[in-house]
C-alpha cells in the first residue's frame, strides 16, 4: 500500500503545473490541495482493479491520477464557506483559508478540468478507450453522480431520512469508488463480466466506507459545526456496524473469481471495516 | 445567425438534465444558467469554423454545446460573491442569488463536467477524435488557460498593467474563442493549415471582443462595483478602438483562403467591431 501511495504521489506531482508556473498563486493552491494528500484510496483502488482484472497497474496510472485529482477538487469545493465551511483538513488550513475563497473555487475548477486533460493523455495508442474513460468519469462525477450527492447532502442535513442517506451515500461516495475501479479495469481492457464484478465490489466498498466514516466521526467531538448528514441519524451505531459488515461481505464475494490477483482489493475492504470493529 | 442560435438552443437543452431530474434544485440551477442564454457566440463560431473548414456544421454540434456549457460554467462561477459579486446577468438574478451560493458552485461544477461528458459522446464512429477534443478543451479551459486568466484578472484589477491586460485577454477570453473554432475544425477533420488559420482568426477575434467589451462597459455607469480590469486603464479609448480594428483586420486576413465558406466568420468579426465604430 505505501509503495502504491508513493507511486501515485510521484505521478500526481508530474500531472500538476510545476511549482512557479503562472499564475503562481493558482499553481500553489492546486499543488497544496493535492500534495501530499491523504490515503490515495481511490487511486490505489484504480490500480488494484487493473491488476485484479489481469492487467498491469502501470496502464491505469493516468486513470488513477484523474480519479485522485477529481477527488481533490471535491474536497476543495466541499470545504468552502458556502458548503461545509471547514477550516482544517488533515490538520492544515483548507485551501480557501490559505489562498482565499476565489482562488479556492478556481483551483477546484482547475483540478476538475485537469482530471479530464490527464484522461485524454491515457494510452495514446488506443485512443478509442479515451471516450469511454472520459464518459465514465464525467457521468460518475456529474449532476447525477457526485455533485448530485453533494447537493442532496446539503439539502437533507437538517432533516435526514433513510432515503436521503441512501441517495447521498450512493452518489456522493460510492459513485466515485465505482468509477475508480471501472476506469482501472477499462484501462486494461477488462471483460464486461470482470467490469461488472468490480463495479459491485466498489459500490459496496464505497457505501461501507461512508458508513464507517460516520461511525468514526460520531466518536469525535464536533460541537459548533454545521449539521452533517450521518447514517447514525436514522439508525443505531450497532445497526450501522452490521450494515458495514454486510456491505463488506457482499463486496468481497463479488471479487471471488477475477482473472487477476484480487487480494489487494480484499485487503482494502477488510482494513476499512476494521476501523470500526 | 438567429437560425444557428435556435439550433444551438435546442441541442443545449437536450444536453442538460431534463426538467425535474433529481436533484431538482441542481437541475433547475443548471438549466437556469444555460437557457435561454445570450448570443451563443462561441457555439456559433464553432459551427461556422466547421463549415469554413469545408465540413458540416452538424458534425460540430456536440463540440459547440460543450464549448457553450463550459462558457456558462465560467459565468456562474465568475458571478459568485467571492469573485465579481454580480447580482444580475442579462437582467435576471444570477444563479447564486436565485439558488444560493452552494448550489451555484455545484451547478457550475456540473456544467463543466457535462461539457466533457458531451464531448465524449461526439462522433461515436471516430473515437480517436475524442481524445483530441477533450485535450484541446481541457487545456484551453484549465490553469494555463481560462482559469489562469480569471485568477490574474482578480489579482491585477487593483493595479492594472499592460502586461496583465495582455495575459488576461489572451487566457480569460481568447483561449476559449480559439478552442471553439479549433474544436469545430477538428470535429470535421480539418487540415493542420486550416486549423492554424482558424486559430489565428479566433485568437484575434477573442482579443478584439474583449477590447470592444471594455469600451462598451466604460460607457455604462458602474458606480459602487468592484474594480474590474479594463484595457482603458492602460490606454485611451481611441487607442483601444484602433487596437480592436487592427485585431479584427488581422483576424479577417487569416481566413481569406479556407476550403469552405468563411463569410459567416467574417460577418461575425465585422459585427463585433461595429459595436464600437
Amino acid at each position: 500500500m505505501s509503495e502504491r501511495k508513493a507511486f501515485i504521489e510521484a505521478r500526481l506531482s508530474a500531472c500538476l503545473p510545476p511549482p512557479g508556473a503562472r499564475p503562481e498563486r493558482l499553481t500553489d493552491a492546486m499543488r497544496y490541495a493535492v500534495m501530499p494528500g491523504g490515503k490515495r484510496l481511490r487511486a490505489i483502488l484504480c490500480l488494484a482493479a487493473a491488476e485484479a482484472a489481469g492487467g498491469r497497474a502501470e496502464d491505469a496510472a493516468h486513470a488513477a491520477c484523474a480519479v485522485e485529482l477529481l477527488h481533490a477538487y471535491t474536497l476543495v469545493h466541499d470545504d468552502l464557506p458556502c458548503m461545509d465551511d471547514d477550516v482544517l483538513r488533515r490538520g492544515l488550513p483548507t485551501v480557501h483559508v490559505k489562498y482565499g475563497e476565489a482562488v479556492a473555487v478556481l483551483a477546484g475548477d482547475a483540478l476538475l478540468t485537469l482530471a479530464f486533460e490527464v484522461l485524454a493523455r491515457t494510452h495514446e495508442a488506443r485512443p478509442g478507450m479515451i471516450a469511454r474513460l472520459v464518459s465514465e468519469l464525467a457521468v460518475a462525477a456529474g449532476a447525477a453522480g457526485v455533485i448530485g450527492g453533494q447537493v442532496e447532502d446539503i439539502a437533507s442535513a437538517a432533516a435526514p431520512t433513510r432515503a436521503a442517506i441512501d441517495y447521498v451515500f450512493q452518489h456522493k461516495t460510492a459513485d466515485l469508488f465505482r468509477a475508480a475501479v471501472r476506469l482501472g479495469a477499462i484501462a486494461v481492457q477488462a471483460s464486461d463480466e470482470t467490469l461488472e464484478n468490480l463495479s459491485l465490489f466498489a459500490n459496496g466498498l464505497g457505501l461501507a466506507f461512508q458508513v464507517t466514516d460516520d461511525i468514526l466521526d460520531a466518536s469525535e467531538s464536533k460541537s459548533g459545526e454545521k449539521p452533517e448528514l450521518s447514517c447514525l441519524d436514522v439508525m443505531s451505531e450497532a445497526e450501522a456496524r452490521a450494515w458495514a459488515r454486510q456491505l463488506t461481505c457482499a463486496a468481497r464475494a463479488a471479487i471471488a473469481d477475477l482473472p487477476g490477483d484480487a487480494s489487494p482489493l480484499a485487503t482494502i475492504a477488510d482494513r476499512l471495516l476494521s476501523r470500526v470493529e
